[in-house]
């Protein structure tokens, strides 16, 4: 079977990673860049072998024959380069997390798609790491037997402010940004939230956004799970770039902890087990958690459109993560319970 | 200066701990024991050398003159000889935790002692417990900044059911009995509580009550607290008879966890140190933290009778954690937040 060909829109610092993770997966070719400015383009079609680079994306929607395009740009612009590949026929669109700015341009990108017949995904990869897999297949297992609550951590110290001064300019931030990780790791271990009560702080002087929330959820299973993120946490484990989980069951707990290592204990005892990631010339090891989990979303995705698999981060699945992001700024906003069914 | 004369009233389980916390502190001395069993108070009294034994607590307060009145009998039964003893002009009175079985006998309790202008103290121990004080130490220190968000876990598979098997039987379980510990400990670290919703469950097959709660609370400062319990926990480490607490502020991190260790984390690394109790003959080994704490509250309660300083846990202190508890059965049962102010 021939390759699928596609683009990429936008070459920033993350596209090296999701090209790298593409590079991983059979039955993908990258044919075409795009990029605002041209070099950085340039620089990455050399490092992954890239055929042709584009100044505009209109340019290489006329010109490229695609499968699918992969839209890494900022999220700003995330709607707009969705409808331009709508427009244009591709029948497949990769879009970066989070999906939109606001919940209503998210609500617009999701319709869009759907009513042109066109397979929307969203890139949304924590839920790939491959220790977050491990524990799923734990709960999954039933060594804990029924999990009745669970609370998932997030808690990081990571200099995020320094590294990218934008992100203290924004309105909004840590729900944003790393919420639509938390809470969608959350709904893939837990299944669905029923209501949710979330307090937000901005600790971090200087800064637009807030950097901390609590989310109390009450799950539709009737479990309760409480998930915490911070970027303003000095913690003796940093859990930066995964979370901590503790899910307990009739029968056990389950905690994935520092060091991707996760103990299972149950009344015979606690076993141990470390779950180790391979390395990969275009990942940095500090984040190989992270940019690993590029490869089995892709592969995810891949076997969507080629029929033979049902991608889990559809445009669909994920707009219920996003409605829970602003579910709990208006939460927060509010000082209320968001009752799910009714957002 | 002379010895503040007590009576105790119940000799079950508890009251060898509570008389073996009183032999540790100067300045009181027990006279008399009242217990329904007559049997189980003499016992008790030859062990502890205590004079006098009765089998009506209206003939003990008939016949002994008393400073205080130590109440450790049946939760149910604690408004009566709290209002027998104040009838019988006892001008100090000290209960067991919790105060009552219902939120208006617990208001009624309270006002009794305050119209007859009798000193009213609850016996509520676990902010009293070493770990806990020092852990206080550290916050007050300033060594993590101002806390901004805390995290407090009693999570247990303590097997409470099968040694005291009437707590099955009961209508409401885990935040009277262990609630009223965690939520008081929360108020002391933190200060009070604004609003809270709480999430109840029903773990154990056969109990009627509660034996899993959480807790999501917005301090008056405006910092999130989240709270859980559990007596249907299989966890490595077991919190009974302890609680586990992590707080965060800005400039670090707190965390009281397994083996009474304090690990506090600033931006210079991390500091372990672990509190140590002294083993006393009339406490359990196994309950040290606990049993021990009995010292330092009869110390604090003796000094406030004594005018020479104040009581923490005073029935209108204490009122406050019986407020939190039966907010958290409101709210649960509601399922709404609620506004302590006007609970």
């Amino acid at each position: 079977m021939e390759n699928l060909k596609f683009a990429i829109f936008g070459c920033g610092f993350w596209s090296q990673f999701q090209l790298g993770a593409w590079t991983e997966v059979e039955g993908a070719e990258c044919v075409a860049l795009y990029n605002r400015t041209r070099s950085k383009a340039e620089k990455l079609a050399e490092r992954f072998n890239v055929p042709r680079v584009y100044d505009t994306a209109e340019e290489l929607l006329q010109n490229e024959k695609l499968d699918f395009v992969d839209i890494i740009t900022d999220v700003d612009t995330h709607a707009h380069f969705v409808e331009l590949a709508v427009k244009h026929g591709v029948p497949n669109v990769i879009c970066q997390k989070p999906m939109a700015p606001d919940y209503e341009t998210a609500k617009r990108m999701v319709k869009t798609c759907r009513d042109a017949g066109v397979n929307f995904y969203i890139h949304e990869n924590y839920r790939w790491e491959a220790p977050i897999r491990r524990y799923k297949e734990v709960l999954d297992a039933g060594v804990i037997g029924q999990p009745f609550k669970a609370r998932i951590s997030f808690l990081s110290g990571f200099p995020v402010f320094d590294n990218q001064p934008f992100l203290a300019e924004l309105e909004q931030f840590i729900l944003t940004d790393m919420g639509s990780h938390i809470l969608d790791v959350a709904r893939y271990l837990f299944g669905e939230c029923k209501e949710l009560w979330c307090q937000i702080l901005s600790q971090t002087p200087g800064i637009k956004g807030e950097d901390v929330a609590t989310v109390m959820m009450k799950m539709k299973n009737g479990m309760p799970l409480y998930a915490e993120l911070s970027y303003a946490s000095i913690v003796e484990h940093d859990s930066f770039t995964t979370v901590f989980v503790l899910a307990e069951g009739d029968k056990g707990s389950a905690y994935l902890g520092p060091g991707l290592e996760i103990r299972t204990t149950t009344r015979d005892g606690t076993t141990s087990e470390k779950v180790t990631i391979p390395s990969y010339e275009w990942a940095d090891p500090d984040y190989i958690v992270n940019h690993e989990s590029g490869i089995p979303i892709n592969r995810n995705i891949l076997d969507d459109m080629l029929g033979r698999g049902k991608a889990e981060n559809t445009g669909d699945d994920n707009f219920r993560t996003v409605q829970l992001v602003w579910a709990c700024y208006e939460s927060a906003a509010t000082g209320k319970i968001i009752d799910m069914d009714s957002f």
